[in-house]
């Protein structure tokens, strides 16, 4: 990729319009596909993106870069409609938080000539839309190249310093099957544990009166786009739901060592995580 | 209290380390009883205290108002052993996180003559001792005062004065059931759930190269005081428990859901945590 390059993002949200900002401030020549109007006006103002358009024909036939920043379910579709219109050598990626359920759907419609390569930027906010995109989003966030046979070195290496250019912190590289199980612990367990938690409080408390950091930190997530997660929550079903299981096991022993006064059994989950809570600092 | 009183705090570590700093900044003349010679000879040195002893005789004879910054199950035993020592007219307090347990016990061995009035300042950190002390610990934090039929309104008056000047952000007035109900939610509940989070990690699995921040804020408080929370925990332990149950019936909604790939379900419990969130940022 360089500076004449074309690149299309499909799809103006918070992380395709931070995507488009930050890559038309290095200078590439950014294209904005999206429904709505008001995205695609914003983005066109702000400068983010030269040229916008609600459809991509047009566009698809100049792109060297495809960025596809859409729901995850929406992909597949989008290609079989669209495919016919990207240009051979073209590379194509995405920002989907899931990878397993669609990756060789998705190789499947993937044009001939072109490669598919599925990234997953680690980065995002609770809202929606362009007007809350900022490339301060994507600063120092880890971004996931989750690899295929199909995929080659020099797509990946396009990916990568796309990625640090334009402002992530770490590139890796990882499988499909991997990276869906590693998310479900890492970050959509979380997410259900934070929605769990505040949904958990009774109607009508007063809880808010007297909060502090640990439960604001812990539901700060519980904002949350309701129909992404869904689909995110679903197409990692089984990861998912394991993740949830393993979790509900440690709490349970917490809640009998508890019932049972059992101090010494306490203190030592309190040891371990406390050993795990530090060993992770340090690999910061 | 003015600034000719003597207040001895008993245990200098972090909380009590942190007050002692706070109220000589202030110029009141603060005295420090430890067991330990390292938090002693710290505090001395840094100007946190005036003088500093091992065993509170002398300094309880003298003093105004007496902070008894222990582990919740020592405070008993230590005014029975020392009340004694206490002067007539002397406020005392506390800095336990949970109340219920003792609040009859330690009004009946508080000496005559003496108020106790239990305060929870809700402000802490992971790390022990004297060392990690510091008066912007307190800043903007929640001070409650959990108030008995024996306490007089000058006593109230009294500590809410001090906890506003060294530099509480909001004092509220708060009976030692609903506080200990309460703090069952908003503080032993999500300690739980950061361990049983951590804790569910498979053993050498690479997580921590694939974390973001919603795993970051939800784990950190997983590194956690293992001798003062499970004393905490086992101290309130209906409270907990019915806190744990009603978290564990959401989080099993969710997981259900899941299961039954029932995303409207999931967008209503979504839909439902996000007002929530809001609602206490709003409150905040």
């Amino acid at each position: 990729m360089n500076k004449d390059s074309i690149i299309t993002i499909v799809g103006l949200g918070v992380v395709g319009g931070s995507y488009a900002i930050a890559l038309s401030k290095r200078g590439y020549t950014v294209y904005g596909v999206n429904r709505s109007a008001e995205s695609l006006d914003a983005a066109l103002e702000s400068g983010a993106i030269a040229r916008g358009s609600h459809t991509p024909e047009e566009f698809f036939s100049q792109s060297d870069l495809i960025i596809l920043a859409l729901y995850p379910n929406q992909i597949v579709d989008y290609l079989r409609k669209y495919g016919k219109y990207i240009k051979k050598g073209c590379l194509i990626s995405d920002v989907a938080g899931i990878k397993g359920i669609f990756v060789e759907e998705i190789e499947d419609v993937t044009p001939e000539g072109c490669e598919f390569l599925f990234c997953h930027p680690m980065a995002g906010r609770e809202k929606r839309g362009f007007k809350y995109a900022d490339d301060k989003v994507l600063q120092g966030a880890n971004f996931l190249i989750v690899g295929t046979d199909r995929n080659t070195s020099s797509a990946i290496e396009t990916m990568s310093d796309i990625a640090l250019e334009i402002g992530f912190g770490r590139v890796r590289i990882i499988d499909a099957a991997t990276h869906d199980k590693v998310i479900a612990y890492t970050s959509q367990l979380p997410h259900a544990i934070a929605v769990a938690l505040i949904n958990s409080d009774d109607e009508d408390s007063e809880t808010a009166d007297y909060i502090g950091d640990s439960y604001r930190d812990l539901t700060r997530i519980a904002n949350i786009n309701e129909d992404l997660w869904s689909e995110l929550f679903i197409g990692n079903k089984q990861n998912l739901i394991s993740s949830i299981t393993s979790f509900e096991r440690q709490l349970l022993m917490i809640k009998t060592a508890v019932e049972e006064e059992d101090g010494d059994l306490l203190k030592k989950m309190f040891i371990k995580s406390t050993v795990r809570r530090i060993g992770l600092e340090k690999k910061k």
